[in-house]
């Protein structure tokens, strides 16, 4: 293959810099995260090799050190291989291992008072009793569950306390229901906004079920998922160490074969995210009609003024927020076909669309994590009811004519709420034109607040 | 394998048996539009068979004949073989040789005077010169083109004629605009309905050009597309036989090894199906949108009321033809996923998801077609205009005063506006009060009519 | 809106007559386990109802019979209405209303000797205390669950079992393993498989424990969520009534503006349906690759031969099977594209996409339960390891040079397997050509056995 | 809303720095093929805007030059929103206007000598007669476009020109035909590449066709289509004069309120990508198998090796640009999923899914492109026929058998095959050993180049 060269102030090696060059694909890097989740796995393997005896404890000292500094994002521009190369992420864990390597060395000559130092190697000694075909999918599912727990969880409770402010805030405000987008009978905005609050409280419990899954490590596989050339236990050893690492568990996935083909797991949690995504489509729509107008709209709900309407309309205030989360869920949609076909490729002893199925995860968890706090303070913190306008459509509303019912028949009251409807009349109006009621008698009956 | 029984009805035989108790999947059945245009292909093949003088004249009208009524639709319940079957659709090409084969000797016994008569072989006659992975495909494209210019053509002409003439109808109803759900500058109904006339004549057009592509058929490439045991020429009569047959245009594709393996026809027009779906979305959208209330919702348009609505509330009209068209278009983007995945999984000489690709488009056809006729007929053809709500929301709107601009400037024209927002006031009432304007100049001023 | 003509041996009434004229779209029927959940339901709100006082029991009686008669699948042919219809399914709800009251009021009539007795009404009894908007997704929890636990599940532990039980068969065949489809260090035929066995379990996991979310149920919630026209209590009564006929856990819904409006459960456990789905398609291919050939593929196992290959070609035996596995994937993946993006379209008290969520949802459970069964039945019990060609690659290899490495050096192992690869040797012969070691001893440690 | 503070060496304004702000969500910025888009539109319609004498020359020709600047990727870094912002890309509008008035602002200062300049507006110069309603949607269809027939097309025909190439090379190799993944009756590897050079050619032809739609500018229609505050026979103008610039042919749109709430083109466009993009995917996957082994799969092609494969298996080639593009067509498949549903969610005048709509088609093509031209280079070009393998493959194979049909009929051929199967014999041996045939006879009429 021949030589190549790699500029002196890099970090990285040969394989790095083939990759670099024989991929030159798109602007998408491998995500940080997945990156710092390697990091992690490599100063596990080498505290692992240290304890057996299989690595010289100098030499993992500084793997360990290098790592901590991957993770700390001191080397964040050490990593620029494509997300789109090699389907098992090799090149990616060469980069890896390169670049701890390289700066190991680094950390041992700098303290090692210009004595002679042994060099350390990115395959015999930061890959050691490891794979590609292993590390990669550890290191995926060590981020995923970081960016679920970290990420994704603190911004569904974050949204979900403010919902949950909101709907007590309202509990008192009765209002139009409407199906089929028709007027409908009433409900508190309490009410409609605590069917808000239970969706995420679903989408949580949906994602913490499901991602138990991801605790599974396919580090011991190695190669094939035999475990070849890795030392008997080398797969919990490196586990418990992550766990200690990152306190989250994890555990050594009990069939190898299993962890380098198939990734079930991350399919499944990231349904549970396009059901979160689905219905936060479904609360940032009922948002933004809510808030619709300002006058010839529904109009029950004010949000939040962020940026100048147009320049002509004052009062036009656009629910950009709503319509960035709802792209976003698009995008979530459009990453979930992505994820579900690359989990159905495997062959044999592999899966070599690894690469895309970890970028898209991560990408859905980013952008519906960050959407949800920017929705959350830009927007939903903000929602005031529009008592005038609520009140209103409720007064005219003609589905209050249930309440009559028991008194008049169904017969008269639905006559009474045609010719409603037919003249342009209020309910009470007709009711009391109809000679079937009195005022008095109406407005002892007819409350929607008995009807919530 | 061994023996298999038949029960004696049935004009099938042993293959397609076999197949029936091998592939007990599902209920979906292979579709009769794809058995239609099979039949026109066996008939075609026969009749291209005996005047090259490779069939029996006899033989071959009996096979045309049986063919025939296969189109007529007369055998339908002969053809049961499941969708889910081998992926090159073998089994229900065999279906057809055996059913045209049996049928076509029915029908020469019956003309025989009982004289002896030779047999039809389901391969060697009603097959001759083809073979599953040529005539499968064949088929694909003679099914999907007719479906194209006989259903899904004729539906969308259908409504866009509709709503072109209630574009002319409503050219005079001036009202207001909306974007980001907000209330924006003005425009007509008509020119609003224009919007979605435009969108069902770019549906049309990118339908018809997409679908030239079907014209290309597979027949004469046989087992692998080198044509072995078909006469040189072959493909080429025998799409002009179909041609002929059916009064569409059919061309034998150039390439053949490409017309086994690749669908990208099919995934190229469910692609244009797939971008009318999305418009169709919009337009029933914006319908159920505009129609929504009765008291509580915009209700700008009046739609057929064509079942009851609650058996409480009169007026209540739900707008259940947009909800039948707005579910098959989750459909068909359901079926685009499921056809581009199953498209790309073809392996060498051969493509084996053919029957669910084919099933996928014309059920995409079936139910597009269906629903816009019944969207037409009982929705967009009694669309009215509710002029009151429309005059109304237009007066109340505070984005007229953009054509106080020139004669007060933009200034005191948005302090109007902010005023009007913040008190409730009309335009017009704000304007007076402010003292920029007299009533008689507002009046000459602000008119909607001069801003569409 | 005028009279409507109903057959008059239809079970059904006008509403359902109405929505089969208003909507003839597609041949798609709404699906038999909603029918039959529906049944259920009206069983048990009919006894919930008698029990509270709020229906007489003669009537209660006589509905609870005429439901166990549709559950039984007596009046199949009485459900004929379209999934493409109202997005709430009321049609349906109704079809289910007046089949029920319409038979109840044949068996009360029946055992009345002649008396007069009462109508029974299909709206004031059958649907007492629901509405539509309550009773349809109901109706599709309590199918949902059914049908994972009857249908998929077992499906899915049947071929499990196969599966082991072939791992177990297959445990000392060793082979050669493949990574980027390339030849890579060996394992055995078992372990292979029981990654596949892994596949299933995991499938087996995610499926039962996010259909814990489908026990909630939104019967008590009525129109809106507020329960209204409901006596209180009445969801909880319901879903034990339910619980007691199915023999499933169900309960009542905690927030019913939740249970109307979303359907992040059905979204979340389709996801855990697609992650298996993924899983099934690598298991298929893997499978039709191995038994690729006979002569000119990997070949190293057999399957059985369920239809005659190519009238030539004996031998060729055609994975028809995975085929058909594979296809209904592809359908999965597709539905599930549609189930989010339906999901996803609810608007204020009720998302009205419910037809094409169910309908979907029960494809997939459907089509997957039938081709793991016949992929079980016809071709994974009949697995057979084709220990000749699987010993040939074996020792054709040149991946087991690894195991040189301790004795002579990586870099003489290095250039032997490279002299093999160039000369077309076997490992064996260059090695022994190489002069760095004996027959004898390449023997001794050149052992695939070791490496598994 | 407030004062903002922007600090001091941005050329950008208020309404950037507020999106900035108020958006920060996930890494994907606003792509800078639609920026330079946006350039062009401005330019254009400066020079219109002077033409007409709606602006002032001395501002037309600095905004010119700060156009040009930006096209010529001096200010990329002036670009920083996020794709994630309003639906209607108005703030990305604006920051274009923000930095083209402020740099033009800066060119007219610097040649003014010291005397003073008329300031230079981002809405009222650079803006001018335009709303972001209808620039946006200009941008997109002029950057895809652009994109289309300068990326994609070229990297279509480069890799279609190097498959022909291989193709001819290759028309005489003649090899076995699999189908089903089963030995099947031959064709040579030229007239199986064939095939995928008929793939490009349609993907080719299917985007040329559907590009046309591209064509087609909203610019004219403003706010919602209606053209309020454009001169007449404005987008006419722009439409001509971006024409001139991009040297591209682009007409004004005759239906704006389609332009603005429709991208039916889009998804078209993108449905044409997602066609090729499945041919992709199998070609590539025919490479790859092709080329597996080195010693355990098919192996009769080999590809270049660009990377060290293992550190253990000399010969081991991992086919990583196949992975690469498979991984790309996953993307491109979700992408896909991710148009056709934003494209779907359009309300009134306005669909305000802009942003996400663009920039998924926009990766795709980047994607595709880049990696097609990747594997064209360090894959596609390097092929090269095993011809001893495709020789082994053809002489093993039995179903050449088929020759021997006319010579000692179907029966004798057949139990030939059968006794070569079972026993493992050669063809020529079975045959011989059978009796019907002698040696001589058998190598005169078992010619597989007479079945080509």
């Amino acid at each position: 293959m021949g030589e190549i060269e790699v500029e002196v102030d890099r970090l990285w090696g040969a394989q790095t810099q083939r990759s670099l060059q024989n991929f030159r694909i798109g602007t998408e890097k491998m995500p940080s995260e997945l990156i710092t989740a390697f990091a992690y796995l490599k100063k596990a393997a080498a505290l692992v090799n240290e304890n057996i005896g299989k690595l010289d404890a100098h030499k993992a000292q500084a793997i360990a050190e290098a790592a901590d500094e991957v993770i700390a994002g001191r080397w964040n521009d050490q990593f620029p291989l494509a997300v789109w190369q090699t389907g098992s992420g090799t090149q990616s864990n060469m980069n890896v291992n390169e670049v701890i390597a390289r700066r190991a060395g680094q950390l041992l000559q700098a303290r090692s008072g210009g004595d002679p130092i042994p060099s350390i190697h990115p395959n015999d000694d930061v890959n050691r009793s490891q794979s590609s075909n292993d590390t990669f999918p550890t290191a995926m599912h060590v981020a995923a569950l970081i960016a679920m727990e970290e990420k994704m969880l603190p911004a569904i409770a974050q949204l979900k306390q403010t919902l949950q402010r909101k709907s007590e805030e309202f509990a008192d405000v009765i209002k139009i229901g409407r199906t089929h987008l028709q007027d409908a009978t009433p409900l508190t905005l309490g009410q409609e906004i605590s069917g808000w609050v239970r969706m995420l409280e679903k989408g949580e419990r949906n994602i913490k079920s499901s991602s138990e899954e991801l605790r599974e490590l396919a580090i011991g596989g190695t190669a094939v998922g035999t475990g070849l050339n890795a030392p008997k236990g080398f797969g919990d050893h490196v586990a418990a160490a992550i766990s200690k690492l990152t306190g989250k568990r994890y555990t050594s996935a009990p069939n190898k074969f299993h962890a380098l083909t198939s990734h079930d797991e991350i399919v499944f949690v990231h349904g549970a995210i396009k059901a979160l995504a689905a219905d936060l489509m479904k609360i940032a729509n009922d948002v933004r009609w809510l808030a619709s107008g300002p006058r010839c709209g529904i109009g029950e709900i004010r949000i939040p003024e962020n940026e100048p309407g147009s320049s002509i309309m004052p009062g036009k205030v656009n629910p950009t927020q709503c319509e960035a989360l709802t792209m976003v869920v698009c995008q979530v949609l459009g990453n979930d076909a992505a994820i579900g076909f690359a989990a159905s490729q495997g062959n044999f002893e592999l899966n070599v669309f690894k690469p895309i199925i970890i970028n898209s995860f991560l990408q859905s968890v980013r952008l519906l994590a960050d959407s949800i706090h920017s929705f959350e303070e830009h927007c939903a913190r903000g929602i005031e009811a529009n008592r005038e306008a609520i009140g209103r459509h409720l007064s005219e509303s003609l589905m209050l004519v249930t309440a009559l019912n028991p008194h008049i028949g169904y017969e008269n009251a639905a006559s009474i709420a045609k010719t409603a409807h037919k003249e342009g009349l209020t309910l009470r109006e007709a009711a009391i034109r109809s000679g079937h009621i009195t005022a008095e008698k109406f407005d002892e009956v007819v409350r929607a607040e008995e009807m919530i």
